[in-house]
């Protein structure tokens, strides 16, 4: 978990790593770690991603990506390849945002986004960041180094089970959906079950079912890629013989693009008021933040109602898509459904995404696993998607 | 409510109105008031309902039937009617079932149906009724009535809709729906919302919304008089970004035959079965009883899950509708669908009812409302009705 002793303790031990390549070790004052050649130049490719984790994670989230990004930067050097002084090593401080209410804690700070008085009214937080060593009126100065930065490629797991259910190891990434979250109560009127006939009903029940039953086909029609999901529903004032009063429930929309977002959203609403309209009941649709429940006195990542999809620099996502074929390794495109560094980085600078199968599409979990054969060619399609992206990124002739 | 004061204050109220108007009363061990002429025939047609009412209940649901008999029997006797030998008022006991789970307390004394050992095994029953005046131990002698009684008709609210929504006053009751009540769990997989695509999911909150949205259209097929309620449902182990884990829902099916009922109940286990195929998930459906949850440390009516539907007299339902076509008054035939003193005394005698319209549906509360001409209305057809009994059952003749 960011911040406590295994995770500084990582970041020394990936920083002992570094040194033993013969590499340069940066350490910001958001506690990023950075390791690239002595002779480096400027700006250059960041390829990495994080090392923290959450309450009862698994070893892959995070740090498969850096570790593959260690021995991107190591082979380039043994092997004397003119990109590794294009190619720089990161380690994100605090990707997973348990500890306070602020994911992407050293992607934000390196990119000017952390908000710092939010921060600093975090329960704990100047208390926590202070004992790891980081002290809240300097972190933003870790944007200093964001002129260096010419692109950023990040490997990570998949976290969820397409790619293992086409037979895939890899896929190639050229954007995160967006998404859009609401919380909707149906308004009916209880009704006695026996004496009060279909027709006559105000039944918030039949109402949300119809509308729920009709979710996928209309985010679907708007496009294809598109996924949505009810994942919290129950009523209220009803019995076993009785019609219920009210209905509630979670929506949640998610496109590759902002506009499919907007239409998949309009859609559904306009949808949800002529379902409404045909059982009279009221229906009211309110965006709603994700508030994760705490766990064992840890308090859960709290992510907005709405982000706008990200769609990847396409000269670095053919950039990997090419290194997939001269790796020779199986691959389709596919948007990530998970929020990353990468996203942040997105903002400002070129950045794309490569993600590896994910067994039984498990991820924040001790039982996160995926086999050693992808795991091998995620690190082979990173290495060479970080020499592709150093050469269409024009860094060689500067 | 029953064996309360105002509820024995009601019947000795009510025994007070026969011995004014020259009838006989008796009360039985059970606590059932009967009134008739002093020179009754045996058998007799009994014409009533019940006085005992719910917390916070209305004005008519039961005392309105008692007092329409009450005016039935007085207006016999004032005109010199020759039927009135072959009438008897009843006003049965404890027909709510509020204190103990004993609902139709008087009915099923009069039938031999009462559970007294159950009954004696609930919680104060013994004080409750030692209290009113009754003897658990002698309520059995109550059915020493049931060989001079040859028929009965009641007259209740509708409690729901439907006569109001059709601008009619009154129904005739060819019998009271059927119902079987289950509870269905769909148990599916908790997953990402982002991560996994809708065909690799196991969404048990949409295979029950698709389920649900078609649970009218199923039920209608069989019969079209059948209806069904979704009255509860909620979800388990989701979020707003996740799919839920499992979901359950109560269903209630009612038809106006038991054929029906069972063909209802096997179409809709058939398709809750397919939809959960398709979905990936696992249903299972059981049988459940109405357990009312306590208010204001009442505990209300408890239920079972399944009763078959009464199939009243059709000489009595005929009879009935003679009598609205003497009075003049617009009716329509319609199943009750809650049940009644007449369901219990139908297993034993010729038995038939009528409702009149219940304004908004309304009922057990105090804004349970009749307009007075529908009342009236009632009453003139409870008396046409019982006169035209007499005859059918052949009483005149004993």
């Amino acid at each position: 978990m960011a911040w406590g002793t295994a995770d500084l303790e990582a970041r020394r031990w990936l920083g002992r790593k570094l040194e033993a390549a013969g590499l340069t070790v940066q350490v910001d004052a958001a506690l990023n770690v950075f390791g690239r050649t002595a002779n480096a130049r400027r700006p250059r490719l960041l390829v990495g991603s994080h090392t923290d984790s959450v309450p009862a994670g698994g070893r892959l989230d995070g740090a498969f990506g850096v570790v593959a990004a260690l021995e991107v930067v190591r082979t380039l050097a043994e092997a004397g390849d003119p990109a590794v002084g294009h190619v720089e090593l990161v380690d994100f401080a605090d990707e997973e945002g348990v500890r306070f209410p602020c994911g992407y804690f050293g992607a934000k700070a390196l990119t000017g986004a952390l908000n710092v008085d939010a921060l600093a009214a975090a329960t704990n937080a100047k208390e926590v960041l202070s004992r790891a060593g980081v002290d809240i009126g300097s972190v933003t100065t870790a944007r200093g180094h964001l002129p260096d930065v010419a692109g950023y490629l990040e490997l990570h797991i998949e976290q969820g089970p397409r790619l293992e259910a086409e037979g895939l190891g890899l896929a190639v990434v050229p954007g995160i959906l967006g998404f859009d979250r609401y919380r909707i109560t149906i308004e009916g009127r209880s009704a006695h079950g026996g004496t009060t006939p279909f027709e006559l009903r105000h039944d918030p029940v039949r109402a949300a079912a119809v509308f729920i039953a009709e979710v996928p086909a209309i985010v679907r029609a708007v496009d294809e890629a598109g996924v949505a999901t009810v994942g919290n529903a129950s009523s209220d004032g009803g019995a076993i013989n009785f019609v219920a009063q009210k209905v509630a429930f979670t929506l949640e929309v998610r496109q590759p693009a902002i506009d499919a977002l907007a239409r998949a959203v309009d859609a559904l609403q306009a949808r949800l008021r002529e379902v409404c309209r045909a059982n009279e009941c009221q229906a009211s649709m309110t965006r709603h933040d994700l508030v994760a429940e705490a766990k064992d006195g840890v308090r859960l990542a709290v992510e907005p109602a709405f982000a706008a999809p990200v769609a990847f620099d396409t000269r670095l996502v053919d950039a990997v898509e090419a290194a997939c074929v001269e790796a020779g390794v199986a691959h389709r495109r596919m948007h990530a459904g998970t929020w990353h560094d990468a996203a942040i980085l997105a903002r400002h600078v070129p950045a794309a995404m490569m993600l590896v199968a994910s067994r039984g599409g498990v991820t924040h979990s001790p039982a996160e696993a995926t086999s050693d054969a992808d795991l091998v060619d995620g690190a082979r399609v990173l290495l060479r998607a970080a020499r592709n992206a150093v050469r269409v990124l024009g860094l060689l002739d500067t």
